[in-house]
């Protein structure tokens, strides 16, 4: 990266206390700690694909860069260490362009402790994309996989689903202090993921890793105000995906308990129960049961 | 990334003792282990800048894209553990791409031990980039860093420099194998750095971070038959770059007795002295000396 770039960047850097050394060797150092595992995610988003840089610009690609990969971190139940920002820039005001996506992406870092540890910054003449890397670190054995949810399971939803589109994509909240908050709480999560793609499809992620299949109650899903202006609020909400939303397997017990006390700022919600019948199943309001194909954004 | 090429990827990926879960979930779980460092790099390479995808092909850029981290790597005398793999690639035949990319990095994961342990793959009407982020590990303090140049060291360099444009920037060997075995003799090495940008420049740069100067005996310079080929040799060693080769800042004793013994495979050649004035200085062959102004390329 250029020099005055690298400083007008270390100054804005939150520090991390395992980060050793961070951007301007070769590598970053990150201190380990025996019973903790490293939690390492990796997301690339382009001009076009994931954000209209023209109509959104830098500083809004620039957060939602580093938000996906934080709500990634989120889904594993890991708490944020580092990142690594590489960019490919557009050859036309390179410099500011590079500014600006940190601009946007900084306050984001700061509000979860998660220092820009390295990177590269890289001039073209294709469209901007931006890589991020993101480090957390769990304690060993204590990661939300996808593949531990359990017939009997109850299906929790942080929050409210669909019409992302309409600007939410940009702007989400990374569920990362909920999912540090239920690890707080010794909360006995099976299993997790965040909803990038769909929350059906995503759903259908879970069930397929860990052998089971799940039954939606369509009554219970909650549908975000984005997409009740919509036309099909409940196919939005099933289907829009970028909601980056948690999706959690916990035990009825948990399920009760959370469900009543509600400890996170947002609103957890039970949309259904993990089967041990393989494939997905909707209950529609009239108490019938039909299957449910999963849908969203395939990659 | 889709579940045929996840499938055939898997099965290609060699194993990494400290790699607790690959590819496939939200992320990765390394394992930790006190006493050690996490040692992260991350290079983004695109075409028309790091590679001509038309004339080099997939399997030689996705190389490449892999060895430019190992490399930052070994610089940092680290250990590789794992790779994360994200591309942008051109909408036209983008799975055979995505196939290609791996088939010409996977050789050197296997040969290094280097799992491919995530990724992001992507579809978009831009060119392809491809990001990589190189995952290590070494013992606590043990990394070479760039600032622990001391004058009187001497400036040791691996193998030859200059004309890598010829073909060699796409098959070099990352020195990852005489990093270890340096570190496993317990070379006491001050400082490194992996030339990417100019033998010049990039000594330069320890210079910088060590706040000293350096002594180039212009005659001692390794020039690469790649270079002696093409006009002015020496000013393509000195400001080339893509060598990949390491330089080392070694005191004097320890130099004498690498270059007595050569315990590399490659050729170990003292350049010159790290001094305490600052500034970068040339020896001719006259034995006059003059500043020496680094070159090479700047990001």
């Amino acid at each position: 990266m250029e020099l005055e770039f690298l400083r007008w960047l270390r100054e804005r850097i939150p520090s991390s206390p395992q980060v050793a050394l961070g951007i301007g060797d070769d590598a970053a150092l990150l201190n380990q700690t025996a019973g903790k595992q490293t939690v390492v995610t990796t997301d690339m988003l382009m001009d076009g694909v994931d954000f209209r840089l023209a109509e959104c610009g830098a500083r809004a690609a620039g957060r939602k860069a580093l938000a996906v990969n934080l709500s990634d971190l989120a889904a594993m139940g890991a708490r944020p260490v580092a990142a690594f920002v590489s960019l490919a820039l557009p050859r036309s005001d390179e410099g500011d362009l590079a500014k600006q996506l940190l601009e946007g992406l900084l306050p984001l870092a700061t509000e979860y402790e998660c220092a820009i540890a390295g990177g590269d910054t890289n001039t073209w003449d294709g469209p901007l994309a931006i890589s991020i890397t993101a480090i957390g670190e769990a304690n060993t054995g204590r990661s939300w996989l996808r593949s531990g949810a359990q017939p009997g399971d109850a299906i929790l939803a942080t929050g409210a689903f669909g019409g992302s589109i309409r600007g939410r994509h940009l702007t989400f909240t990374p569920r990362v202090r909920d999912a540090l908050l239920l690890q707080e709480l010794g909360a006995n999560v099976h299993a997790a993921i965040d909803v990038s793609d769909g929350l059906s499809l995503d759903l259908s992620r879970i069930c397929d890793a860990s052998s089971c299949g799940a039954l939606i109650n369509l009554m219970k899903v909650p549908i975000h105000s984005d997409a009740t202006a919509l036309a099909n609020p409940l196919d939005r909400a099933l289907g829009d995906g970028e909601d980056f939303e948690l999706i959690l397997a916990v035990p009825a017990l948990t399920a009760e308990q959370l469900l009543a006390t509600q400890p996170l700022g947002i609103p957890l919600t039970q949309i259904g129960w993990f089967e041990a019948e393989l494939g997905m199943r909707q209950q529609l309001a009239s108490g019938e049961i039909e299957p449910l194909s999963p849908r969203g954004y395939e990659h």
